[in-house]
């Protein structure tokens, strides 16, 4: 079986409707007690396991509309009784009853499907009202990391919590373990700094993390001499199949370039600039599912190993699991396109980035941008694959924040996309469409 | 970074050289304390995390051969004082130093590369004499699953430990939570009985599960009318835009066929053929690694949904920790190839199989042997990967079990491979290389 | 850029609306002279490129209905002047006008598109009409070629002219060029026998190619002993560095067994039965387009190397120029799936055949039925490609032979699909889709 | 079969070995009659087939050395009588036999295999001295096409004879077949200027075209707004399910932008600069393969659409046959990477270029240079076959230019690398390998 049976991939895959209606219901003056409009933090307890779902509660006297995972529903508000009812798309319904007591909503969720003759599944839930962001000013968080993990997980305990705006100073140690000492901290693999839980932040929202600072803070990265599997065709297999051995590389952050340690004859004099960008940025993946090593990716980020995540650069998510869990490490302090050696130049970084939520904004994967350009981002197990996905998730921005047509989207990614392979080391390959903003300032929202 | 860093992408990775030499050290007569020779569990903490590696060590007077995790070893043994080194490929060494009391040796384990300026890796272990294999008589269990797992871990507590030779009879519940009563147990997502604990199963060695009965338990099953997207080119995804509802199907042993509870008006007639299959069997993989969910497949096994795993089939794969810890879910009444509705017939399912370990013998992946054929499956990012990986995971099997050239596999496979697409529905695609065993007679071991 | 240009693309490429209408015209009592209703092979000279049409015409008095290229057309009769006009999808029309003398129709066919403010093409034709099927008893050809083909060419000259019906005994080479007396004919590279030029055969019709009789004529086939690069990994790749070797097959068609005639040590008592099989059989491609070579594939067939091409076997090819000009060569006395070799054991071949046309039926690539199978066959750059393709190919099958809708074809895809990779030694890849026709007996059209 | 039988695989496709030695022989001071060293144009009738053959002789008394399709000879001069022997890789030998009258060798060529029992194939060939590149001073010549072609064909008759170092001042019609002043010439599908016949260039050679100018000469190009399959995933095939329509563009040489004559209201502003370039540039493909439409790519170039093929860069391809035969058409106004609407701004163009020959230099594929940077292209079914034929190309490029180890190559990919999606649109897609020459200084040949 693929994933998750039946009526429950709907529920937790896709939004019961695609497309969104009805969300604009207006308040009126007489106030009601008890507050139910607003956004709820949702916990449903599928037999054992936590799921989480998104939930927007609009009332009207004693009506009630709103939006239930992606999808519009309607009910009543009796008292402290609340039930509302979701139609989705084939068959799907959901149904909601339960009680508002101490700004907590408890009920039960009734899961059914019209076309499946088998008993619903009725699962008990709870849910508090997302907290209002906070107006205060800013603050900028020094945070000296003192573990490291070697999974993406929503179920870990955040190290921090933090409120959209906020400034995080931290360091990541790197891919090995090993930290600007040069000491051991963990078994390598990635280990992450984080996670970073943000206020406000629930599933369907977008995370945004903008790299304010991302510098080297020691002298020296490791690598190796081998080219990975899907860079070799058969007689570069054949040719490369003695490589393989770490190699050392000297960071001079004075003159900005990395020289080998020891370099073979030819390369003595060879040398790369240094750009230090950051392998892995994530937010937890959807709770059900088992936590991602740190070597894997997906439309919640990871390690994607795409050499613009650089000092400048903000990157885009698509938050799963409520605060988001933000996690970052694995920097490098150069790296071709693809990650070729399937070890960059692998060193430790002192970062910092502020963060934001984008409410209700729900990105199909990771983006990036640049002050000079938009970026999409594919992952999948081909380079295919990731193609595909970039250009749809790229037509995705372009029709949502620019409001193109189809035949608009088409007509400026034939004149205007660039494409870039990021990641070949991994499980997931990447590919990024890019466009330059130049090319949009015609397009850009209030632009008449 | 792709993975591991370095070194420890040696360590945990591949073995330190590829081909084992000098195992055969004979015993002299005079016996010495303590005991040393044999098979030894050895357990590493890398800072914290655990991580398992095969040893074997022969004792000849003072001197020790053996291996370590594939490589041949040289070492000595003082007293109770025990170390040894291995020389691996591409400049990487191991040095162990320990102490052996009480049947365990204690001590370190020092990881360096010559090309590596660096300073070593240090981490201390323990490891404890593998118990030989039992000689009384196999027993058989009756094991009633109380509790349902949803990743493939290797750090969970067995819930049953046997002996190899043993027969266990069990049930699995379906892909979506729901037991044989119709009583939903977990939430879905191919939910696993087990893990077993197999006595004397240790990296490096094979996991044998023979299933000897794979019955039905209930009527019916749930699937669904989609065609995943490995199915569609755009003109399908077009035409197959509004499907994707769930569907009954109604299970009768008597007659031995499926139909549909509600069929479509030109498919009222419509029947298939009950065979029964489990979509999953795994082993633990190896532990560094985050688990994987129970939607997931790999070299260890997992939810590879291949409708040759039917009753009287055999499933060998490779183990990657003490135990194994095997895995059994996702039974299916019926299938067809790559499982492309995403769900198949999902049912529960009536389970008795008998295991077996082969000591030292490590598979590059999956295989399936059944009366008639031999069995080898890639699993990959993209069909084209999988192809690869079945072709060459069946050339390991021609060479190393029927010891023919690269040539003679050429031979063989140009005029006996059979392929077949195994999973289309998961993030791995799957395929087969099958070859009649009629076709390897003249071949086997033994023959003139 | 992509192929043809803009308008062009429309008009060679697809038919201009994609279902077809108002076929059903009744005939009037009234009989009108000249003779304009039926179907018509259209021929028109785009600045000196001849591109076929096909045309069919219902007169209704002065008024004409009809298809053109899979389009309606509707136009009109006045006196031996005939005008008609399509209307297809995104704005694209054609405009006919011409006039019928002595069952000739000449004129002037104007391409436009209502989006496009540049100037129309008008191109002059010339159509006749398609001649009825002879009636007559069906034939028996015996065809022994002088001269074979290295392209599958549109533009080459007929072997022999064939009425539907008719069988043809005939012999082929094998793919290196040599025949049944180890005579060198022509240099290697699949050459063909043919093109066989069948009556009544228009563009848009079904070529059913049944084959009565595919023995061996020879004792010896061809064959080599590497891997195709398809098949191999990075360490297979090593591994089978060295091979690459012409390798000899005795084929004793007494025991029905191929043996290699120099076999390396393990080989000694290897055999395969011989299942003799044509890889290569053809209808010529669209005209407009290069004549592609004898080692390659694509919708209309060419080099499939499909091993279930055997005797009894039925291929239908969807044919693209009057005549069809069928193309077959390149026998296998046996053939592992995916011709991994490169080569199979190649041979030359006697072969019997019956040609059948099915009028106005458009495959999207080719078909195999055998006594217990129906086969859909996908090629594409990939195995990726191939399987989305032979997933289309069997769902467009369903749907229009057994009238399935999307949501039944997803239902018996999910539990009946067979798949298994055909090629993999061609720049097209190969994947199959099969269906055992017990499945589908309770689909059949006239079944209740 | 796959391509071209047994031993012939290895006489057309590949070197006998496949590196070479022995070129170095010095010459005595006795002059001989007749003249024998030097490169040779080789033709040999293989059953009616002509195949070229690279021959380079160098004479040292009655001993003859050299190099015949790459592979080392060894052989005498007695008289008029030459006789040669290769002795290749897997067991493959030619034996030459031939007398030299007039400047002209005739005799016959004997391929043979050690490992094949069969008979050898023995074939007549002529081989003509290849003349010394004329020490003249190049020449400018003005090229206006009166017929354009479309297929590749290496049997065509040259449109003009040219020497390494002249120059062509021409034009190229549009992918649709119209040229400057709006007249359509021949039916699209990319139809080409050319051939033109470079003296002195022979197989295994390398062709080298500099653009030395490539301006616009109409004001307007056509498109579509579709976006091609290779771009959609199944839920943007679906939303792309109605675009496909024409579309123009006007040209604004003066602002040097292009913009929609009929913008849809989202793209009223919408505009792309003008950045000219050839989706067209090809030599004839080895001749005993059927001609590839003017669609197709491959190493030998094709119809590669690539976006930096622009004013100022040098192509470079592997040349297959006496002359190498050029061809040049499909020029784009602007292109977004990849193609992705299937046409780019298609248009006619003024096109100039030189062309020079690097004589013995085999390319495995396509390379381009700008003032900035080194580029390979891959070309392949899929983008992952393309990523990897790219990454071998200019691992050769580093391998054979730069000396650099394999140990090497992999350092300077791993850092320098940057990966382009060139085509989608085409059966092939595209991937070109970039490297910023400034990484490659310290390398450059003659440094120190």
């Amino acid at each position: 079986m693929r994933m998750v049976l039946c009526l429950l991939v709907l529920v937790l895959g896709t939004p019961l409707v695609s497309d969104s209606r009805g969300q604009s219901a207006q308040e009126r003056s007489r106030p009601v007690n008890p507050v139910v409009s607003g956004r709820w933090s949702l916990i449903a307890d599928f037999y054992g396991t936590s799921v989480n779902f998104s939930l927007k509660l609009n009332q009207d006297g004693d009506k009630l509309t709103g939006i239930f995972r992606g999808s519009p529903l309607e009910g009543s508000l009796q008292g402290n009784a609340i039930s509302f009812v979701v139609n989705g798309e084939q068959g799907d319904t959901v149904e909601c009853r339960g009680a508002i007591r101490d700004n907590t909503i408890s009920g039960t969720l009734l899961f059914a499907n019209t076309n499946d003759p088998g008993p619903a599944t009725t699962v008990p839930f709870s849910a508090t009202l997302v907290p209002q962001r906070n107006p205060v000013i800013p603050q900028k968080h020094e945070f000296v990391p003192t573990a490291f993990y070697r999974d993406f997980s929503a179920a870990r305990k955040p190290a921090l919590t933090v409120s959209p705006g906020d400034t995080i100073h931290t360091t990541t140690i790197d891919a090995g373990g090993t930290d600007e000492n040069g000491v051991v901290r963990v078994l390598g693999g990635n280990p992450e700094t984080g996670p970073f839980y943000v206020e406000t932040a629930e599933p369907g929202d977008t995370l945004v993390v903008h790299l304010t600072r991302l510098r080297l803070n020691r002298s020296w990265a490791i690598s190796d001499d081998l080219v990975v599997s899907r860079g070799l065709d058969n007689n570069l297999a054949v040719k490369m199949k003695d490589v393989g051995k770490p190699v050392r590389w000297h960071l001079d952050a004075q003159r900005g370039v990395a020289t080998l340690e020891k370099p073979g004859e030819h390369l003595a004099r060879y040398s790369v600039p240094l750009r230090p960008m950051l392998g892995c940025v994530a937010v937890a993946p959807p709770n059900p599912v088992a936590a991602p090593a740190t070597g894997d990716s997906g439309v919640w980020g990871g390690n994607m190993d795409f050499n613009e995540i650089i000092e400048g650069a903000t990157v885009f998510l698509p938050i799963n699991v409520p605060g988001a869990l933000l996690y970052i490490g694995d920097g490098h302090a150069a790296q071709g396109d693809g990650e070729l050696n399937g070890n960059a130049l692998e060193t430790s970084m002192d970062v910092e980035f502020t963060v934001e939520v984008i409410s209700e904004k729900h990105l199909m994967g990771p983006r990036v941008e640049s002050a000079t350009e938009i970026m999409a981002m594919g992952l999948g197990g081909s380079l295919d694959d990731a193609f595909r996905t970039a250009t749809a998730s790229m037509a995705q921005w372009l029709n949502e924040d620019y409001k193109l047509t189809p035949s608009e989207v088409a007509e400026v990614l034939g004149t205007s996309a660039e494409y870039k392979v990021s990641e070949v080391a991994d499980r997931n390959a990447g590919i990024v469409l890019k466009i330059n903003k130049i090319r949009l300032q015609a397009l850009a929202p209030g632009v008449k």
